[in-house]
């Protein structure tokens, strides 16, 4: 195996979902591409943190262009009630693009494992904790939406938030609700579980 | 191929999901069992329909060991106030063994099929129809349970039946609902459809 | 759960690759079968070892109608001087179907485990040896066709067989082939293993 | 969707088997790395091609560092009689990594499409023509080995490779093999197809 292969193969590596036979076959990809792909497509990639940056509000990274804030938190359209806070920016853009949702946002990064791991440096607790605490005190907040997957991290950290903003929800009358359990699309009864099953015919209607 | 090899194939072709390969395989696992196993395999099939029996109330199939209601229709303290329309036995097994429901049931038998299509003869509307007759004249039923898969046949069927059930449900008010729609387990925000994140935005709580 | 359709769906569990639930929703659609298709099924299953028996000559099953044996086992065109033993019936009909052989069959009935386990009941090895000795005795037979899967356990029954024909080799020469190995079809290079690159190569041509 | 996103996202779905979905999770998958693995990354594709070049004799890819051909056409140790062609550079990589060949490669760059499609321009059909005319009159070839995978596209290219080299066949008394067809590892005899039957019987041994 070639050292220059092996090297980018690596690289490729690092990107979700892929293994060592896979990298190898996008390198090989690669040197049947001509060398003006190359360049483009590894300046696209250099040059992605120097366009992109996070928003310090949502914590969302968007494309700068000398605005501080992303163009959803600049959007004075927006509810200023709501805050829903996702796992990561691909749920968010997986809501926006269902069209049903008109407030904000928070990305925290990532979700907190089981009990007994360490808290992930990614998943940004810390900034989410003074986002609400900004919001609730110049009195904009009046919902929090936890919106994660129905997993069990996703159960764990939702509660996890529950618990760290009990605080300022005594002080503030928020509400801090998760998105509805049930049948999703696709859902045969037959297979369905006790817990799908039961948060069905709880939320009937 | 025998002919008794392939008549018997033919016979297990007709159960759900099994393809001529698989059927020949249960004939050759058969030929490999003693006799006494074929007797008794033999003698269960031939006697299911001698041992069971469809319930009168809830259409459901029943051991009826001389009684002429399943033992759901005959148990006093069940919620004679719901009544949850399932589309067949084992989805109804399935709510049954989550332990979270003690009203009781009607099997439908099938679903209404997509427009255009003929009502297929298993299903029981007509039995439906004259048995929440039945309840409501008795004063009994003030809710009906539309417990149908998140499928597009399954909403046809709900939507089928709120309009047949419309005339009794102007004289008598009976609530009319459907399983709630939004997260089941391990639905995964990023992959989840516009429908199903509708929903779940929607019953947040 | 009903104790008729438990019963019954304990049967179905025992035919290759049927789980719990899988039984149960072959017992829900007998059910929704008339009475008529139940006896045709149970009559058919009851009689499969009637009009099936095992050939004494190559053990696979055939339908007998007053033949001591099979068909091919009774078909003078037929090419003696070789035998193909297979693990099962299935195996043996996949052959036939491919219309690639005219010799005659042994079915083995199993396949050798992995050292240390017992030998399986079901696998017919001394019927094997005395069918070999008959037919070389009777200067039939030239050639012996190992024809197992190219799996672990098939590699290991063809040992086992080399094995224990030795002393009959020896006196009778004749030759004890595997099937070839190599490319199968549909076999891509970059994913195939180094043992099929390797008999691909050597085998080439 | 931002601009940025999408057009890196872009590029990734140029790779083999890569969607917009995926694309996109690299994109936000490279935004929560840091700028020093963006630089490397960036700056490993770039160099792909500087360090990296197409060997004259095999067509394969190799890190030159100032060598005109690659390690393998370099190694004298290597048999001169063989040449191997393969359809790409990973299917070279298995049969090494496997260790069950001395010979020379040539890598064809791709398949010869089903009849009436054109030739793909990555096709090197001439310059194979060339490399094998080369060989033979300086009297090192006596075999080539046509290792397409066992696909339609795989046996067509091997057809079309033994036409054109027919009249230099005729002269010069080369054999021109196929790697051999039968049974692949994990091949089980029930359910595989007439055509590898047939092949593992001829080449039984």
């Amino acid at each position: 195996m070639n050292y220059t292969i092996q090297k980018l193969a690596e690289y490729f590596e690092k990107l979700p979902g892929i293994g060592p036979r896979q990298a190898r076959r996008f390198v090989y990809a690669l040197l049947n591409k001509d060398v003006n792909f190359l360049e483009q497509f590894s300046k696209s990639i250099l040059g992605l943190k120097k366009d992109m940056r996070s928003c310090p509000e949502c914590r969302r990274f968007f494309e700068s262009k000398n605005n501080e804030n992303c163009q959803i938190c600049r959007d004075v359209n927006r509810n200023k009630n709501i805050l829903l806070v996702a796992e990561k920016d691909v749920d968010l853009d997986n809501i926006e693009k269902a069209g049903i949702y008109d407030g904000f946002y928070f990305v925290l990064g990532g979700l907190v494992p089981a009990v007994g791991s360490e808290m992930p440096s990614e998943v940004k607790m810390k900034k989410l904790f003074e986002k609400v605490k900004k919001e609730v005190v110049a009195k904009n907040l009046k919902e929090i939406i936890l919106a994660f997957s129905a997993t069990p991290e996703g159960e764990n950290t939702a509660l996890y938030i529950e618990k760290i903003l009990e605080p300022i929800n005594k002080k503030f009358p928020i509400k801090i609700n998760r998105l509805g359990r049930g049948l999703s699309t696709g859902t045969e009864l037959e297979y369905a579980d006790s817990d799908t099953l039961k948060n069905a015919l709880e939320r009937r209607g």
